[in-house]
């Protein structure tokens, strides 16, 4: 009797084994098959509407805009002070002596610090090369340029990945306002040296978008091929020996600062370091306590010494605003500071980055801020200081903070969101915001339990973080602080629907 | 003529793609069905093999290695101290009063350290809890056990999936030596509260393993069905409120200790917290600053202190060795202090943890220790202590570091190793070493960037990472210190091929 009851146990363990695997497969195949078709429409979708996604009618609204800039511009009363943006690469939050690196030694960086203001919470606009470059050029969230994501080469199978996958732009749109062409229409003289990626064909190239001069590479040094570029030819052919890139970008910003300019200059050095792979000429070679990747970091700080030296000899560093920053947090390497995450993340460590300002002539010695401020702030503020209108058919979403950083009055309150990458993306991706002190951070995608969702309470968020107390995002203090989780509670889902109402934030 | 070049290139264009997608497809679905048919294969073979795992041989070496212990054990001459073992489950390095912790008032665990000893790097044996447990209670790395996994209930879809996907062992095979076996043949009075997760049933249930009696959850808190057993009969039914846990658990464990034991004991208080989901009782609600995570947290400390109470109300206190300390780094919440990465990670965070030990009568107050100890040195620690052998048939990875964390002798120089999570797993898994300052961490997997591999030098790992200056693992010093790269190095791959050529450890 017992061997039978068994026996039987067992066949119908087999039948239920079989009849699971049968359906498996069939799911399996099926799936497959769905899945070849939707891409297989997706993606001719998306080619055919690839080309023609420029907007017409903010690309005039654009034109007019900007030739309003070029009238006030003529005028010439208005300040037009010379502007030095300098953009490291995945540079992390303590990858620098002026916040707290012991191991990387960055004299010129900290000596902007000592002589400047250094923020502690300044944020890239995005934890993402693209993304960020997008909102700092732009004063928007990338979200309204649809570019959520980092854009590949032309033809790069990355490039087809992120087309099928829903990306609805690879390079940045003509009708999006770019800070060089502000600045250019405002009667700057204005030259580019280093990383661009915003697009690496026209009419997304730097000499398109308000740059007179060019030299650089079009996207990240991990990217093939990688050649630099004079203008919109190469100067020197790919694959580019990396070990040159300190000297030929360094020579370049020297070359331009050391001009004669006539008008006011603005130079953006963006640079592909400390992006991998890394590369120092064989001079720095063990010169820093942090290996290959603090060997670069402190080369950089030489580029930034050389740059200063200039400015000093021309009798220019007190009149001119330079800035250091970094487009997101670290990557493999690198260091996030006391923060929480890395690059391609909205926790802090995927945004929160050095931001240095140097400005003599208005900035106070040794200042430090420890209010929320934004890459999105910049194109803002830097209007304001110009005296310049903004765009009048299109949101900006950063804020005039010239009063807190260049004057040191108290930082106003403000909300600064946080967008993840995504490639669907129509105005999507809100992962976070936060005030002065709280960070409400929703994680999108919930993990389950066993057989059961496990989310009952607030393990899987949405959290509320301290960043006073705890900015490396551990405890979620929303049973504490009610009022804070449902304020920004509110504000996270106000913007969710703002941003499905109007992606593109225009008037 | 240039019309028709064009549209000859545009032809092109679409043959090349109409090409690209029909290749995509073909590819597409022969994979699909590949993967079924070897999925179908390999489920097959899992399945006929699962319950005959147990190796006979070793399973007999064992019964003779635990009769030679009970023989010992009669005579009676040696130490035989009572031992309390506290294990948290997710807990963080960054989460106790005693490790940094601001927002979690932790006054019990904080008096372990203030009377005993603090290790500042303590490493559980891996990141992740079943493979944690292995090695603690082993003395032998959970690759040893074939354990690199968490486990699921049994018919848990996850524990299908891990079946399918090569996971050698969802239980603790019967010839694995665990702790309580060896302490219960050398005399001890064994007694467990809380988790097991080595198995939900025989021959891997707590009961066939070594203890006397067992109170507890089979598994994680997020599994289901979760129940509470006493022995192997269910005494709380599942759902179980887990707002009782604490003072279910807690009850348990002063019921043993206050007990008039005839034996010396071992109580092995395994709490299911603050792994999620988080629940606390309505009177533990906003106590800490640190949210739901904190209030749990600080009711353990609690249970902690009803713990000690118990012991000291019983004159137990000064010759008990009270241990405490957690399985893995925090998860999704719970902080890893100044260190890298988390939970199922082999980054600091992941496997660094807090290790208070309590033991007056040999232990100075107020001592720290610096020095890497791992959960893989209990086992060898205690036989030593108590005066037992090591068991012959097999190799045991800790070291006995009795000297040095009861009697505050140097360290000895040693190597640790860190597994990751692999379903694979014959003896695999291995990501880094780690010596008394140096970190080697070999990063399996190469990103690729564009269309070349970009691991031209040493972006990408393997890495060298200097724990002395650099907790969070940020910068690689290979460069700076090749001498102690290439020492690390070697002594992994040395590992890695020793683990391919006995990972059992057999002797």
């Amino acid at each position: 009797m017992r061997g039978s009851h068994a026996d039987g146990e067992s066949l119908g363990r087999v039948r239920r084994v079989l009849s699971w695997l049968s359906l498996s497969l069939g799911a399996l195949v099926l799936f497959a098959l769905g899945a070849a078709f939707v891409y297989t429409i997706v993606l001719g979708l998306r080619i055919a509407t690839y080309e023609s996604r420029d907007d017409p009618e903010h690309t005039e609204a654009k034109a007019r805009y900007l030739s309003t800039l070029a009238e006030i511009g003529r005028d010439g009363s208005a300040p037009r002070p010379d502007i030095v943006l300098i953009l490291f690469d995945d540079l992390g939050h303590g990858d620098l002596g002026a916040y707290g690196a012991g191991s990387i030694a960055t004299p010129n960086l900290d000596r902007l610090a000592r002589d400047g203001l250094r923020l502690e919470n300044y944020y890239a606009p995005s934890p993402v090369c693209t993304s960020s470059r997008v909102g700092l050029l732009t004063g928007r969230y990338p979200a309204r340029a649809l570019l959520n994501v980092v854009t590949f080469p032309t033809g790069d199978p990355m490039e087809w990945a992120l087309r099928a996958g829903g990306a609805p732009a690879t390079r940045v749109a003509s009708e999006e306002i770019l800070l060089p062409e502000i600045l250019s229409a405002a009667g700057y003289a204005t030259g580019m040296v280093g990383k661009w990626h915003l697009g690496d064909r026209s009419p997304s190239l730097p000499l398109d978008r308000g740059f007179d001069s060019y030299l650089g590479a079009l996207y990240s040094n991990d990217m093939t091929p990688f050649a630099i570029y004079r203008g919109e030819e190469i100067e020197h052919e790919a694959p580019f020996d990396q070990t040159r890139l300190k000297s030929v970008y360094e020579e370049a910003a020297v070359d331009f600062l050391d001009r004669d300019h006539e008008r006011p200059y603005f130079l953006y050095f963006a640079h592909n370091f400390p992006h991998i792979p890394l590369f120092r000429p064989e001079a720095d070679r063990g010169r820093s306590d942090a290996g290959l990747y603090g060997d670069v970091v402190e080369g950089l700080d030489d580029s930034v010494g050389r740059i200063l030296e200039v400015l000093e000899r021309r009798g220019r560093l007190e009149d001119t605003i330079v800035i250091a920053t970094s487009d997101n947090g670290p990557w493999y390497e690198g260091s996030p500071g006391m923060n929480r995450g890395r690059k391609n993340q909205t926790w802090e460590g995927g945004q929160r980055v050095p931001f240095l300002l140097h400005w003599p002539a208005r900035i106070a010695p040794g200042r430090e801020s420890d209010a929320p401020v934004s890459g999105v702030d910049l194109v803002p503020t830097l209007l304001s200081l110009l005296e310049l209108p903004p765009p009048p058919d299109r949101a900006l979403d950063g804020e005039d903070v010239g009063a807190h950083v260049f004057d040191g009055a108290p930082a106003r309150d403000r909300l600064l969101y946080y967008y993840g990458m995504t490639q669907g993306g129509n105005g999507g991706g809100l992962d976070a915001v936060r005030d002065a002190r709280f960070k409400y951070h929703r994680r999108r995608g919930v993990r389950t339990g066993g057989t059961e969702r496990v989310s009952v309470n607030s393990d899987m968020g949405p959290w509320l973080f301290d960043l006073d107390r705890d900015p490396n995002e551990s405890w979620d203090v929303s049973t504490r602080h009610p009022e804070a989780m449902a304020r920004l509670a509110t504000a996270f889902e106000a913007r969710v629907r703002e941003d499905e109402r109007n992606p593109r934030g225009w008037r």
